[in-house]
């Protein structure tokens, strides 16, 4: 056993219990605990501290492509709720209903917000007039409540935060770029911040946004084959406008209907960080959303000028614009090197005696634990260099550990054979109808997660029924 | 009538109707809307972009107090809420209840958090466990509900926007140092960022925070003289901890309760930003919390080189780190005026084409309407320097605005009077008890705001009943 090992705190290895492993790191990393507000969870420092890095990655992709942040109240009364058919449909069942402020009955009952498609929609008939009050690009940063049986940390609890973007367009064609413009900003945020590579597309009838004209997802594989939808996109044509009675004026002076989208990302992205990277160790964050980038542990801190040495890496690192943190505690080394790794800093720096008078430190890379010596002098120009690599890395990794797991299948045995013993995504032809995604649903518990984009179905027929095909649709098992 | 005034869109001039002038600010600078949701309003973008500001300001002073922030719940279940009796008693009658999730009726009600208290001492009582957890120093960015009856935009809705500030430590003496820390945090926020004085000390009995065993204050003084708490700090001794069973192992090897603080400012600073600040022509905004800080606005844009020197400058005050928007939109320059003031943008630049041909432009400031010439190549280095002598004129005004209206009484007669006919507060010395302090209140309608720091009590006698004075106290009508 390495003098490293025996420091390791418990966690459930992640291939024994994936579940109990995903909590441990969870708990262990110091993310979130339970709450006694059933199904909810409190976010700790480190983990609203990833948050806030996730929410100012997105923030700035958002505003860069001219959208502005609003707030909208966090209730929605009943009435205001069912004006949209499909969409009260979806959500009634699932919200949180207030009947009393303070002893009074209220005249009409409040639901807390499940998602603000109708309050944007109340507030867009309210300053929509003219075809020159358009676009509006808005966003809105919040927590919202569904009322859920079963909760799990961060993918599934009664309350979670996230952003929903609501935007109102002249035109359908607007309205369909825009969609797809914040498809593309999921997209690369997935892969620049998080290094979690996706798939994306359409969403098949059953499995869209109640409301919705078209769903656009971005699904990402867990490392136990799963499939986590990351994040939605969806062009609501003009049905709420409709019901709203959201109208303009155009160039011609016609009174016409706005077409609108919405499209939100949550804290299940956090979920996604942790079983797309995680490892026995615990957490492996990207540098974009760690909280610390690097820690530096001076080893033999009783020795002449370790501490002095050490700060001033900290010194230099932090000048060059990192997030960094000296852990000058008087815990031994090895406890240090276990909690950062469980917490996933990407980069510890070690600096001792030995390394002082050779003029170097040591830099661990969390990933593949790979040590690199970088003399002291160049420490703020190769610290950065190794964080581009490890995150070039993660998303290596995992760009190749889903394509090795999404099988080709063309019949309903295969399907089931696969899917029963190889966890990951199925790519299968698919005739369209309800009634096939459901069977597969039936015999599997997989579902469509997305059509494949520019998918080939020539000559190909539906794995189900063996009718023509419409679509290569993914499948898998979702959280 | 000048060129410019007749682009000015009609607001109620601000000493024919104060409570109109300030709704009418509130809605021509599109701060906010009404929303549909009764006693709650919309936040648009340029009066979240202030508050986004607001934020940014006070956080950056909270992290470098080295607070963090976390997440707790949005629900209190009513057993957790009515653990500390004097907490439940104060906010119980305000609260919106949750009674039904979905369609089932819930087995106990959840209130929405009117603050969070509550759930801050669960989370520690899981978490602290001996004096190396000590101190924890947290805060949260959420919104809050209290069911008010009468609502007005920022100053009372019933949802708002906060942070609350909430803390453990192991004695009472580290616990009040914290309380008085977070105070001078406020001060200084509110003088450096708000250009607003304030006037800062311990609140009375009567009007401290449920649950608290000593409340400070910041107090403003509006342009109509009357006060806005605009934040509080609050000692709260060990009885949430006795309530929650927070207990420590101290060094000794004893079991000891903690002491705990909160505090908090809320979206009522926009309200008294515009109260403060605010003029016939609008908004006007301190440098440190304007969305734009400077608004370019090209001259005769048709002519040549008009438009290219008003993109060169917009560059060269980006790249010195300032907000700047140049409008090059269509519209007369007077309009454009007319807006960018309602909207309280710190400075004008205009530049046409006698200026190109001058080297020039003209900047003007927002608060004193002064025009300077400053020369092109001037610009980056020169407009820091106005925005930073608009600051403190703002300050300066507000100050000498404040003091002016301080009026020193030491009998009741001359309190009413001068409490009938100047808008002010009045400093007088007070007995220190109830029943002195609810006779005021109702022969004048004003509160005691709160105790003088040091304030001098020598010899003085209580305003009301004539005995012993305890303490030198500020009054006034309160927002």
């Amino acid at each position: 056993m390495s003098k490293i090992e025996k420091f390791v705190e418990s966690i459930t290895p992640r291939d024994e219990d994936f579940a109990r492993w995903y909590t441990d790191i969870c708990l262990g990393a110091e993310l979130c605990s339970y709450s006694n507000v059933r199904g909810c969870i409190i976010l700790r420092p480190y983990g609203y501290a990833i948050w806030e890095l996730i929410t100012a990655e997105l923030d700035r992709r958002f505003k860069d492509t001219g959208h502005e942040n609003v707030m909208m109240p966090l209730f929605i009364p009943e009435s205001m709720l069912q004006k949209e058919k499909d969409h009260v449909e979806g959500f009634a069942p699932e919200v949180a209903w207030v009947t009393h402020g303070g002893d009074e009955r209220l005249t009409e009952r409040l639901c807390v917000r499940p998602t603000s498609e109708v309050l944007f929609c109340d507030h867009f008939a309210d300053i929509i007039q003219s075809w020159r009050d358009l676009p509006k690009l808005y966003n809105q940063w919040v927590s919202v409540v569904r009322w859920e049986k079963t909760t799990r940390p961060f993918l599934r609890t009664r309350e979670f935060f996230w952003q929903e973007g609501h935007t109102a367009h002249a035109t359908e064609e607007d309205a369909m770029e825009e969609t797809l413009l914040m498809l593309d900003v999921y997209e690369e945020f997935y892969r620049e911040a998080l290094a979690i590579p996706v798939l994306r597309g359409l969403k098949s009838e059953s499995e869209k946004f109640a409301g919705a004209v078209k769903t656009y997802t971005v699904e990402a594989m867990m490392h136990d084959g799963k499939a986590l939808q990351s994040g939605t996109s969806h062009y609501l044509g003009d049905g709420f406008a409709k019901a709203f009675n959201i109208q303009y004026t155009d160039k011609d002076n016609q009174l016409r209907h706005i077409h609108q989208t919405s499209w939100g990302v949550s804290s299940r992205s956090i979920g996604g960080l942790i079983m797309v990277h995680g490892d026995d160790e615990g957490l492996v964050l990207p540098p974009a959303v760690a909280p610390i980038q690097v820690v530096i542990i001076p080893i033999a801190t009783h020795k002449e000028g370790v501490l002095e040495e050490a700060m001033k890496l900290k010194d230099s690192l932090k000048a060059a614009g990192l997030r960094v943190f000296l852990d000058d505690s008087d815990r031994m080394p090895g406890w240090k090197f276990s909690e950062y790794e469980m917490k996933g800093v990407p980069i510890r720096l070690e600096i001792g005696p030995r390394d002082i008078a050779n003029n170097q430190c040591v830099a661990m890379s969390r990933d593949n634990r790979e040590k690199t010596i970088v003399p002291l002098e160049d420490v703020a120009k190769e610290i950065p260099v190794l964080l581009e690599a490890l995150h070039a890395r993660m998303l290596g990794r995992a760009e190749t550990f889903m394509k090795e797991r999404i099988y080709d299948v063309d019949n309903l045995e295969d399907f089931v054979k696969t899917m029963e013993e190889n966890p990951g995504f199925i790519r299968a032809a698919w005739c369209g109808s309800a009634d096939c995604e459901a069977k597969i649903k039936e015999l599997t518990t997989a579902t469509s997660r997305c059509l494949e984009e520019d998918g080939d179905t020539d000559g190909s027929v539906c794995v189900v029924c063996g009718e023509r095909a419409q679509h290569s649709v993914f499948w898998g098992k979702a959280y």
